[in-house]
């Protein structure tokens, strides 16, 4: 049974997540490079660690959520790592959104500890983080997961075995491609009732009742309305996703035209000033600004 | 009060809606070309014209449903059309999907015997027009609207009023973007978890619980995991809507490139034999042609 958990990034993900697990009655034993995200667990509860290695000692389960691949790399299995620290037999989940190459690259390493990995990337957002109802989408062995269950459980509602390492940063890829894809297509309808002199909050409102229902309509449409490009999720993050899914193409010789489109117009934001943080929503702004458009409400 | 009803189009749209307008105590008098439909709806009630004219002579309101905009245009004001037999001071409804230009031409003709004119496009398919449960558009005057809402309420479960003539046609286009690019994100989501070797049925449902979470998602993902192409929306009729959204684009200078991107892919089913007649869900199998991947379910 998981009691002891070591846990490594402490950002807007993860330090939410953190929470909800110390609430859940876990040991926490905690390491970031920012040393007040740290304070503010400790006070809490949790303990304090000066490396990965040193959070990963006498822990059952190590937990990562970082901002790229390098990091979890050097996290896992670089200098001070979580390969030196914890035992042998324990768990590393890492819950960062990644290439499926990198979990399976470092489980390699792992493996010689005889350390599961588990990569369990997640959706929801820091809304999600802080509600604890993130969904969580879990590659690795079943056994590990099967152990993980309950720790999960404190930060998620929606947890999916998808199949062995990798495969959760497969789903995760799978879910950026739609949220993507599925924002440029309500910003193109939103831009194209406005322009024709028709309300855009009323046609969202009529078309959540039919197909184009979406979360996406739901929730970025919305924000589209309100001019809210205050993040939620950044331009950064998703442009990052976007770039997995466009290599993993070029891998296997796929053609995902939408996905390509998507890329590009998260380069096209991110060249605006302050576009890289700016919400993923904000693509509307970009279609606006090639229509020669009003802002749809107000003027931002 | 609205009693008497001149049916005009009795295909797989129109029949079902007008079944359940009879069945809810409507007066029908109905017309189509093809005659086998009239007698189907005189065996359950209705009475036959021979023309639309007759269809409107001493009815209240008539209603049309047909498959494309010049057929519409001869029916509601070319010979023995609706202008020809409707009393001044009635109401037509047409809920075919048009280019909005066409609602407007239309009633500049109707205006002179006081016609009031609603376009009030649906979605749904023909499930929904069975069920009584469509999505319907309408613009037009608010008063018509209000005298046409118990009629609506029998063919429809989400009725919308949006705005002007022509309104109900922008949200039907902006419906039908949203729809035909979520079915691209749906599709490339579902092959990338395929040709990676993942299971696409886990991925989806996993999916389902975040924000990729689409009615598409829902249905055509399912379909297409089903290999089940059987229409459901017809990619001609897809193909027809995306090309008056991007004539619309045109003409008003508005950035449309994922409505442009599958405007082109419908070109590209059409292309394929019997295409025209796969359903929009179709879109997968174009991608897995130029992915060279195994069809993700089955071999179809």
């Amino acid at each position: 049974m998981i009691r002891k958990i070591g846990f490594i990034g402490l950002g807007i993900m993860g330090k939410p997540m953190a929470l909800n697990l110390l609430k859940g009655g876990y040991e926490l034993k905690v390491y970031d490079v920012v040393e007040n995200a740290v304070k503010e667990l400790v006070n809490k509860g949790a303990l304090s660690a000066v490396s990965p290695e040193e959070a990963a000692k006498s822990a059952d389960a190590v937990i990562s959520i970082l901002p790229s691949d390098n990091i979890v790399e050097t996290v896992a299995v670089g200098k001070n790592g979580v390969f030196d620290g914890l035992k042998a037999g324990g768990i590393y989940v890492d819950m960062s959104t990644l290439s499926p190459e990198t979990p399976r690259k470092i489980s390699k390493k792992l493996m010689e500890k005889e350390i599961s990995m588990l990569d369990a990337p997640v959706s929801g957002g820091d809304v999600g983080a802080a509600e604890g109802s993130l969904a969580i989408m879990v590659g690795g062995k079943r056994e590990a997961y099967d152990l993980m269950q309950p720790v999960f459980q404190k930060i998620g509602r929606n947890i999916n075995y998808i199949g062995e390492l990798g495969a959760g940063q497969i789903a995760k890829c799978c879910n950026q491609i739609i949220v993507a894809q599925t924002i440029e297509a309500v910003s193109e309808a939103l831009l194209l009732a406005q322009k024709t002199g028709v309300d855009p909050a009323k046609v969202r409102n009529a078309l959540l009742g039919g197909f184009a229902q979406s979360r996406v309509l739901e929730v970025h449409g919305q924000r589209m309305l309100d001019r809210n490009f205050e993040p939620g999720g950044r331009v950064s993050i998703h442009k990052k996703d976007t770039e997995i899914a466009m290599s993993i193409a070029a891998e296997f010789g796929l053609y995902l035209p939408g996905t390509a489109l998507t890329s590009q117009l998260w380069n096209a934001a991110s060249s605006q000033e302050g576009g890289s943080d700016w919400d993923h929503s904000s693509i509307i702004k970009l279609l606006e600004m090639l229509s020669n458009s009003k802002a749809i409400h107000g003027d931002n």
